[in-house]
């Protein structure tokens, strides 16, 4: 069932106990969404535990350390940031189809919950402030520093597209009431690990420029992780460095994964559309980044993937 | 004389001609202050000049393109996020004690100038901002783009320490009325050169670590500059990475000059006072980010810079 913010609130005041999950490998979003809910249902008096498949980064401490779950028996389960059942992750199975209520921000939600309450914002913490003034819960500065924080995050600290006068406006309100926007901001946007460092400069050496330029590929292998003692969760910035570079249109980042085989990320400028680059590698995603899964002949995979990208530069010539 | 944000739209209501100044190696604020600076006078049906001593980087062609400069023979004289004639450059000579009005933020401001509209502010377009609205003078896009630059830029992208309520109210205020954000953004904040990628790469290179971790220097040679074909212009990002890293408090970067010469910049955390580091080796700054110069002995210089940085490093131990 599709329901609205009204309808969300009355469920949460209806129920005494609750159990809040996040998808797998969590991020600042689904965290902050998470401790948030948590904190708005302790303020009601309300019973709440959390869970989670993956351990939480220590860079989100400032929200962990001060939780202490409640016992709950027979819960109201809510699921948060959590667009399709399969990013509960390992606890899918156990909890996937028992989700009371989805509170989401992806408009790609799949309806998995009883209820479902999506909206179409930056981050899935905008719907949740929103819920504590619905509900009349006043936020306090944990709870400021957890909405905050799915903001910043999920918007690259106020940068991306997804930004909406609506991010500014809740961030201005945070602000007013005082939150920890600096140090949130140097945790999640400053600090680099001495291992990713590493890992940055050994696939750094891997850039190769290809179409005059317009295409900028870098290879990241197991043994540089093994090297860097770095790991695929310290990767998306790098992920993210081929299409920043001066007249690169389509930026491509290739992964060797544990088993072997390739996965390649795609991120491309306006007018060239990543997803149909990886659709002719079989993959997908959307018009800014996608990507695709290679086998485990990296030349061949990637001797396909160059030819897909000239495909669609060709395009736009 | 000290005035007002009232008293100063009074000056901008009665003068006819105007001549708008900015600071040398001019940044995104004061750009963005004087080309939103001139559209209100244009639409006031003022005219207005625009100098600046420096050329103005290509980046910002989407504030320059649009501006035909009046012709201007008596006019008054505005200096935006100015803080100090010296400031002026090459110009100061000419036009230091000519400045009619000076518009900015930096509670450092020497008030040399006949009138001095100074509010502490994050960015001199949010001064601006409010005077358009002081003035009755709608913003349009042009205007919108020009000071979302200068708070955006000012702010490290809503990152920095300087970030108010009253900045994220601008903004959403901007974002309401349509502002390309994400375009700007990009030029800002995303796009890297291909020259400044092989900086970086040798630079870090020359990454070092110092008392367990705790202090980073990189060093930064002319050979570098000549080999990456970057320079002096394309280092700021380079300065702060070494206090980025996990675990480090104090980050040096040390850069040879033109002339043979050592320069060394300071970044630290809070709790350790970088000028005082600087002081010992005879520079200076601020708490957070201060200065040397060493002469043309690297060894020497780095070997008191270090023993500078034990001295602090020991004093919150």
């Amino acid at each position: 069932m599709v329901i609205d913010r009204k309808e969300c609130a009355k469920l949460l005041r209806e129920n005494g106990e609750f159990l809040v999950l996040s998808h797998e490998h969590p991020d600042g979003d689904t965290l902050g969404s998470a401790f948030a809910l948590c904190e708005i249902l302790r303020l009601m008096g309300k019973k709440r535990a959390f869970l989670c498949c993956d351990k939480i980064s220590a860079d989100f401490s400032y929200m962990t350390d001060g939780f202490t779950p409640d016992e709950v028996k027979n819960p109201f389960i809510i699921a948060v940031d959590v667009a399709d059942v399969k990013l509960l992750g390992s606890i899918a199975d156990e909890y996937g189809k028992k989700v009371d209520l989805s509170i989401d921000h992806h408009l790609s939600n799949t309806y998995y919950a009883k209820n479902n309450f999506v909206e179409d914002r930056a981050a899935a913490c905008e719907i949740i402030y929103e819920l504590a003034a619905e509900l009349g819960v006043e936020k306090n500065r944990y709870m400021r520093n957890c909405i905050y924080t799915g903001l910043s995050t999920d918007t690259g600290c106020f940068r991306y597209q997804n930004v909406t006068p609506s991010v500014f406006r809740v961030a201005a309100s945070l602000a007013e009431d005082g939150v920890d926007n600096v140090k949130i901001n140097k945790i999640m946007f400053e600090t680099k690990t001495k291992s990713f460092l590493r890992l940055e400069m050994i696939a750094r050496e891997t850039l190769e420029y290809y179409f005059d330029g317009k295409c900028a590929v870098i290879t990241i292998t197991q043994d540089m992780f093994r090297k860097s003692g770095s790991g695929e969760d310290e990767c998306y910035p790098i992920t993210a460095l081929p299409r920043q570079i001066e007249g690169v249109l389509v930026g491509a980042v290739i992964k060797e994964q544990k088993d072997g085989s390739f996965k390649v990320s795609v991120r491309t400028e306006d007018g060239i559309d990543a997803s149909e680059i990886c659709k002719r590698l079989n993959g997908g995603g959307h018009k800014g980044a996608a990507g695709a899964n290679f086998g485990n002949d990296y030349n061949e995979g990637k001797k396909l993937l160059l030819e897909s990208i000239k495909i669609s530069l060709d395009g736009i010539e």
